[in-house]
């Protein structure tokens, strides 16, 4: 089980593991896991289904079983999660303090069946059904009328966060919408209630206009260093045309976005010698529950996916101040981005 | 030269360095710079004075010259800094994005003549003059009319983002509040407006009543583990009276807060095998320039520092949903700190 926890001066959310808590013993300082596993161990890989969580879902051959060989994407609850998905979601206080039970879904997507370790390394056809997976699930979460938000994320490398090297991404499904993720619908609104325009629309427009930042403009999808940018060649993917969720996502931009977000990792991973990093998919918080509040983010959201390598520490500043330092101008990333040839 | 830009959905400002911007191959993936300098080659030793920039100011023993040795405390520019104290704000925008030229201030204490390598290791003299030295430049950069705030920030080990060993503080001044401490302060005025009592005060209030988080409680000052820690072992530490600023810090209270900082990052250092980490000193935002808006402030805002180790790694969830998941309660975090004898 895990709590919600509230910061009574920032409202910040966070989730305290209380099943399994970590002593000082437990820690051991910021080790390095990643290589540990060989395909033989590897819980990820086919045939060791059974070192695993038994799937939620997968994307098999036919007549194959669950939770057996023959598949091509997986879907397993984490078998650490942060959240549980059982129970009801209850609030309590004392006095300045505010908590909840941990609520939620943490779920893993398995992104091959074999021991490959950067998305970028599979053949377009297998992102593509990683891009349906993303999909599938969101889908299915957002029924949960517990649930506020889906968030999708990738953490490549143990520097980047990831406990096994074998290529997967993490699913957490919040009883609260994230704070980054309030920040962002609510700038999107101020914004769309004095222009009534998306600001993300406006955004795409004005980077198509003066491509310096611009790493690729496809066929549904802008690909561009953010005129701010936290981290030096973070990268954002934008569709085109506006829609605020990903799970409106269509067959023809499933297609191309396999082939763009390949290209991209690929370049960003030839210029850089294969950085650690994440990625995040932003897309509408879930519009089930609340069909009413829904329809507002229809205009002002715009669904996105933002690469964030892992090149520098975050240093004390950037932790308590917000304000990050970037020694890489995402011009002149966006320069050597272009300039590589896969 | 640097350049303050800022994130047109978010408004979040970010630091971009223009004048000598790192291309792909200045990045060296993740580099461990600590202990590279042993005291021979170390800059911030005494002797070595030659090896940084002129210092600013310094607590030195009568008759001896700046830029000698002589000195305990040692204030310089920073050699490599991320703001710039010439020139005048500027403010410019094109289309939806803003910028503004990069004035601030970026400067070093250096803590110690010797080789230590620790604030904890040294004596508590010693760390009484460091944070006397805090306050001196705090009291000196508000007086610059155009930056808004002082933050000052301890890097413990390459990990934390430190690139040199030698025991020593940043002291970074902002031309506009950073988002981490608006949103403490809008948070602490929101509840001041409502309940008109100081939301830190009152938290002290509850801690003391009931205090199992309570890691000591001396004649001035509260450490605490915090109800909802970002970080496992997360440790704040509170004047008990009331002060908004840092500045205003009485000799007792130094004296205290030099005991109480020294043994607390003493028994973090001991329960955990000294884990790197970084400590924060959030003050009011600078009196001077803008004297009205100061007063509204004396009553909801209450000066702190916070220690955050580095235990775990950030991974992608934590970047893109400002949600934090701990896997140590703060209670047995406390308790575990209560435990250690030095």
């Amino acid at each position: 089980m895990s709590l919600l926890r509230k910061d009574p001066i920032l409202g910040r959310w966070i989730i305290i593991s209380t099943e399994r808590p970590k002593r000082p013993e437990d820690y051991t300082i910021l080790e390095e896991p990643e290589g540990h596993a060989g395909p033989e161990d590897c819980p990820f890989c086919a045939g060791n289904e059974s070192k695993t969580p038994p799937e939620i879902s997968s994307f098999r051959a036919e007549k194959t079983k669950p939770n057996t060989p023959g598949w091509w994407i997986r879907s397993i609850p984490s078998a650490d999660p942060f959240l549980n998905s059982e129970g009801h979601l209850e609030r309590e206080g004392s006095g300045i303090y505010d908590w909840m039970n941990g609520v939620g879904a943490h779920e893993i997507i398995i992104e091959s069946p074999e021991h490959v370790l950067r998305i970028e390394d599979l053949p377009e056809s297998q992102v593509e059904k990683v891009l349906w997976a993303y999909r599938d699930r969101i889908l299915n979460l957002e029924r949960d009328e517990r649930l506020r938000y889906v968030l999708i994320v990738k953490n490549q490398g143990a520097a980047a966060g990831s406990a096994i090297p074998h290529t997967h991404s993490q699913i957490i499904a919040t009883p609260i919408i994230p704070k980054l993720v309030k920040e962002k619908l609510d700038g999107a609104k101020s914004y769309y209630d004095y222009k009534e325009r998306c600001v993300f629309c406006d955004m795409i427009r004005q980077e198509q206009l003066s491509p310096e930042r611009v790493i690729e403009d496809s066929r549904h999808f802008l690909v561009m260093a953010p005129f701010a940018p936290r981290f030096p060649f973070e990268i954002w993917i934008y569709p085109k045309e506006h829609s605020c969720s990903y799970a409106d996502i269509s067959k023809e931009q499933i297609m191309d976005l396999s082939r763009v977000l390949r290209a991209t990792l690929g370049k960003l991973g030839k210029a850089l010698n294969k950085p650690p990093y994440n990625y995040i998919l932003y897309t509408a918080p879930n519009r089930v529950p609340r069909r009413g509040h829904w329809h507002s983010l229809k205009d002002d959201f715009h669904w996105h996916l933002e690469i964030m390598p892992r090149l520098m520490r975050v240093a004390g500043f950037e932790r308590g101040s917000g304000f990050y330092t970037n020694p890489t101008p995402p011009e002149l990333a966006a320069q050597s981005l272009r300039d590589v040839t896969l």
